[in-house]
């Protein structure tokens, strides 16, 4: 398609259609390429997938934008095996925090920088400070992402122009320390792992029902809860017990309340179950605010386009937050699906992701030049 | 010292000191010589031990009992591998249940007659109904083990004597099946597994309190309680959750009532939650009543040696409940341990054990020969 093709420090991959002005601010539409283990096929790529759709589309019709497009494809965005998030993205940007190279992979304890190295990248560039990106120089950020609920499959939309998206606090290997004892101690002197983490789920669960009442959007997931695979066994009461916890929230002053009320549930059951809890590495991302003026001009454009769209929260991270956070102006579009993500069921209908790059064309045609 | 030696088609070890009339109903004197991952020194091992020390005095006294004294040591009373209760003492006794030789071990899938073989027993001769005891021609068991909490510590004592043993129902591979979905998805979305474990066990954990209260002996351990390692990961709600569980009571119709109440908390978690619960292999064992006259015996015994003793219910299982099941009179002695056991940390001081030791023999010289 006449794109020139270029990859970063971080072995991000970016396709670029010139513009009539090859010096004007770009437009980036991009997602991730990376997914989880047993994950689907429309996580991250799909919003690749759309870039390159919408310019072919812009192709056909032999029309050209006075400023480049540059679709992304970015690396590492999920979380799973580094405690870093948007490791692509914020490695584009330059804003990669400290040590983030020398983090290593929770499993094998191999480093972040030996993994970027083997994917054609250059680490000792990015620890130089090399970054593809001066985000000033960026005229918008897009990103197009499959739902991850189904609350357009709920409302019986194809669309949904994203609100925002949530920062997050997480301590991706935290673990309880308790004592190993014999199946048959009685009650008052066990300092069960388990029982302990088993409360800590149930209080943040409490917590989590408490805001949903109250109506302010959050999520909470320990997404590794488990005993020591090593020395758990039938007849043994646990005496370590091994967590994630990823926390989130769409407003800074909401992410600092739960911190503290985290806190306070964990020096709670330390107190009540004899145990300690060792939270280790706390990550933190921040909140990521959709731009007012490409959310209205998406919306606008679907109305236009005769595509009936819902205004929708995200209520997980997506890379566009990084641009947000640096100051790009960022937008999202959301695309209906059934089943969730991250699981092999992830369920997008072909026509719901052209309604969705339809939009995105419409605005590189008729809006995105308007973005200063 | 002395001793026949022998083994048996489980390769359970008999040690005999042949009495005056070597037709008369013996004595066996044993416990388990196997232990658990991490465990410590004493848990099993002691009341193999004891046996030989309360030989070895009588040896050294030139005194010979009327009957034989057999010390035994029991193999696989530890149910970590298999699904299986007190694997030694039953093929002993030849009541091991059917299908017993082939169970699985629960991480190789390796069975249980395999790793018989290996250790030199036979378990062709096991599955033809071969037995090294019948229960009707013996005069008596005792069992001399660590206590696995600290209610002698609490008292101040050397010595408890034996009042019980718990039977147990247990699911040794059970699982919980919900939905693998992104670490964003709302709570009314979820099906999240690891939370209904946690919803499991703290109401587990309440109903253990409610008998506590109520003064009802039982235990409650969920001693494998684990996400799937394969699948786990920081940013993914977890779709499966993996628990053993193991529930004992002194008191059959309390396990009643207890199986009834795990079924109810079940169907309400699958209910409020959205997930399945898949219990798998549900496993029994008996309560095992110890002898009143050998426990009145033992505790007379004691006094005469000016052994201050308490009486203790076992909270745990031991190979005594299969002696006690099949209608054999049955006795324990406790030994204090301060820091509880299956943990590298058993601590038995030796005093505290020649004094167990010296009730036994006590009983040995001047009582077990009352028993018919």
């Amino acid at each position: 398609m006449g794109l020139t093709i270029e990859r970063d420090a971080a072995a991000n991959l970016y396709m670029t259609m010139p513009g009539r002005d090859p010096a004007a601010k770009p437009v980036v539409i991009g997602s991730h390429l990376d997914s989880v283990p047993h994950g689907g096929n429309f996580d991250g790529a799909a919003g690749v997938v759309a870039g390159l759709v919408a310019i072919r589309a812009l192709r056909s019709l032999e029309y050209t934008l006075p400023h480049n497009v540059t679709v992304m494809g970015i690396r590492a965005e999920e979380s799973i095996w580094f405690q870093v998030s948007y490791i692509g993205s914020r490695s584009a940007l330059g804003v990669l925090p400290d040590g983030s190279l020398d983090a290593r992979r929770i499993d094998t304890g191999r480093p972040l920088s030996d993994h970027i190295a083997e994917c054609g990248g250059d680490p000792e560039k990015l620890r130089q400070g090399q970054r593809y990106f001066d985000p000033a120089r960026l005229r918008a950020f897009i990103e197009l992402h499959i739902e991850q609920a189904p609350s357009l499959v709920e409302a019986g939309r194809a669309v949904g122009i994203g609100t925002g998206i949530p920062g997050n606090f997480r301590y991706p290997d935290a673990w309880i320390e308790g004592s190993n004892d014999h199946v048959g101690l009685p009650r008052r002197f066990r300092r069960d792992a388990a029982m302990a983490g088993a409360a800590f789920a149930m209080a943040l669960d409490g917590l989590w029902e408490e805001y949903d009442r109250r109506g302010v959007p959050m999520a909470c997931t320990l997404g590794r809860f488990h005993t020591d695979a090593k020395q758990h066994g039938l007849t043994i009461v646990p005496g370590a017990f091994h967590f994630s916890l990823d926390i989130r929230a769409y407003d800074e002053a909401v992410l600092a309340e739960l911190d503290q009320r985290v806190d306070a549930i964990v020096a709670g059951i330390e107190q009540t179950r004899g145990v300690r809890f060792h939270l280790g590495t706390k990550a933190r991302a921040a909140v990521g605010p959709v731009d007012p003026g490409i959310r209205a001009a998406l919306t606008r454009g679907a109305a236009t386009l005769g595509i009936d769209t819902i205004d929708l929260g995200s209520p997980a991270s997506h890379d566009a937050a990084a641009f947000a956070a640096n100051g790009v102006r960022m937008g999202l579009i959301f695309v209906r699906n059934a089943n969730g993500s991250h699981n092999p069921f992830e369920a997008m209908e072909i026509e719901d992701f052209l309604d969705g790059t339809t939009i995105l064309t419409e605005w590189l045609v008729n809006q995105a030049s308007d973005e200063a």
